[in-house]
């Protein structure tokens, strides 16, 4: 059982995983030197995960079986473990408790896609209603209290396995990240009234400097103070403050922009490895008049150096406004390539 | 002139260089493609840096020229720029203004070493004195609120030369991952009345199940909850808050420190990329009782993946109990290689 381990200065969580454990001489090698291995996502290869926690399938197929579209397993070497209490417990002064919470894979298609763009419209919209009814279900769980959906794609963006997938995992404590968008968002709240997130749609549509794509229900900007080259940020118009709670309509509106806009990254940057989080509120609350989910999507160009882990300060060598500018007039690049860029920008 | 921009949400600062600005076509090819290229951090090549600030040179040599030790030059690519005023302004809800700092290199030997563990101590002593010769010039400059040095080695942890150097970026604004520091050490100071460092120090050497290196002054540990695999800190054991107050023994015994343990990360993870950050107190304080200086030394064996970005929480796959009994037992490597590990863990 891996555990979890807060800093005593700033508070932050640390999940020591020690069935991951390597000792100095067994690291792995990076993700480019694994092409044309064998991959465990693949249709035919279901017997090689454990077994599966739900998937959209063929009438009539088996589970962990072929005639799947997508398809939910647990990871292999899971961050957090679902079975066990929390224990809460001090060493001297430091606290810790056990890693219990979820971690689960999002398989995304059963060919070997490598990335968002090169699935149909269709795909991403079950994709979307997957993690959707993962979270309603997590969150029956007293004990989990938080669901954070990721995606990497690429060795430089963390991910150790190219067939696309995304990834959740839900924690028995709010991540400080979210933490920090709660309460940043509360304060606006009570200053001014407002959603921080409904006033910057506001501005951005009346500004226009920093949009990629707009659509009826949806846009999508490089926000303001971007920390990364050609970030994006995509949310929903209709004030909203828990992704579960997203509406047929909606999958279906943001499924088209969701792959436009990697589609446009892509084409713009040369397939950059990046990852992507769908940021929402935390399971135990009902819906909040000053939190917006959104998703952040975000290229993989620049490496977080002494400067930037030292002062959370981020340098970017590209002002969003030039991003956006190029990504709203470059076509989408749809193409199933399986190469990434390593170029770096800075 | 750089920009400094603020999120409206979380309120985390942004530098956008523009005069780093890139367009796509032109990005950099990584550090390690460039290995036999030209070196503008050589002996012999002082007329490839901008003017030097100040330098450890033998005596009757001139500046600008051969003959020097440490050499400190203005970055050529500045992420804050010295001149001009911070103009701080909105631009309707967002909050922003002019990227006045200072960005200085400082550059540890005339020859082409590429690490801490090559350099001699009296070297790392020199080195040392200059971080402290420039924090007590650059905090009278009353603009300026912070000075972060940190040190970038290898590709992987961002560095975009081989030539051993350290950076140092003075900032109008204290960064916020020091204020968390600054604020979670006081809160810890109003109620328990001693400083968390300090704590944290005393639980180490009697627990002895973390420690890496202990000197009659210094203490080296891998902390309880160390974000990346062999992640070392190394703290004075007496409190200080401010590391321009360093004392000229306490240099003498840190060069060693700060050698053997870097020696003891290389010979441990076949040498990795890494950095050091010194964290420090802000300039506009007095010494204070709740904060202590302290270097974080994090090899680059992990990506920073979706999770991270999105939770601010850290998987760290190796135990710091089990990194510092390798790091305790394992002879430091202090041969001088060029080439850097780019293993991983995780």
């Amino acid at each position: 059982m891996p555990d979890l381990r807060k800093d005593p200065i700033v508070g932050r969580w640390v999940i020591v995983a020690k069935s991951r454990a390597k000792r100095p001489h067994d690291f792995d090698a990076p993700l480019s030197r694994r092409a044309n291995r064998f991959c465990p996502f693949c249709e035919g290869n279901e017997y090689s995960t454990p077994n599966e926690i739900m998937a959209y399938r063929e009438s009539g197929s088996q589970p962990d079986r072929e005639g799947w579209r997508v398809r939910v397993v647990p990871n292999k070497f899971p961050a957090l473990e679902i079975e066990g209490s929390l224990n809460k417990r001090g060493e001297g002064m430091y606290d810790m408790m056990q890693g219990v919470g979820a971690h689960e894979v999002i398989i995304e298609s059963p060919r070997h896609l490598v990335s968002t763009s090169q699935l149909t419209e269709p795909q991403i919209r079950e994709v979307l209603w997957v993690y959707r009814d993962r979270l309603v279900d997590l969150k029956k769980d007293p004990r989990l209290v938080y669901g954070m959906i990721f995606k990497n794609v690429g060795a430089a963006a963390g991910a150790s396995l190219e067939h696309t997938h995304s990834q959740l995992i839900v924690t028995p404590i709010v991540p400080i990240n979210v933490w920090e968008e709660m309460t940043g968002s509360l304060e606006f709240y009570n200053y001014r009234g407002r959603c921080v997130y409904c006033d910057m749609i506001q501005q951005e549509l009346a500004q226009e400097k920093r949009i990629v794509l707009d659509t009826p229900g949806f846009v999508a900007f490089c926000p303001f103070a971007s920390r990364f080259p050609f970030e994006t940020w995509i949310l929903p118009k209709n004030h909203s403050s828990h992704y579960e709670h997203i509406q047929k309509n909606e999958v279906e509106e943001l499924s088209g922009m969701m792959r436009q806009v990697v589609g446009k990254i892509e084409a713009a940057l040369d397939r950059p490895a990046y990852n992507y989080i769908i940021h929402t509120a935390p399971f135990d609350t009902q819906e909040l008049g000053h939190y917006h989910w959104h998703i952040e999507i975000m290229p993989s160009l620049t490496k977080a150096a002494g400067f930037e882990w030292g002062t959370g300060f981020y340098i970017n060598p590209v002002p969003p406004e030039e991003a956006a500018m190029f990504l709203s007039e470059v076509e989408a690049d749809f193409r199933e390539t399986e190469t990434f860029s390593t170029r770096q920008i800075g």
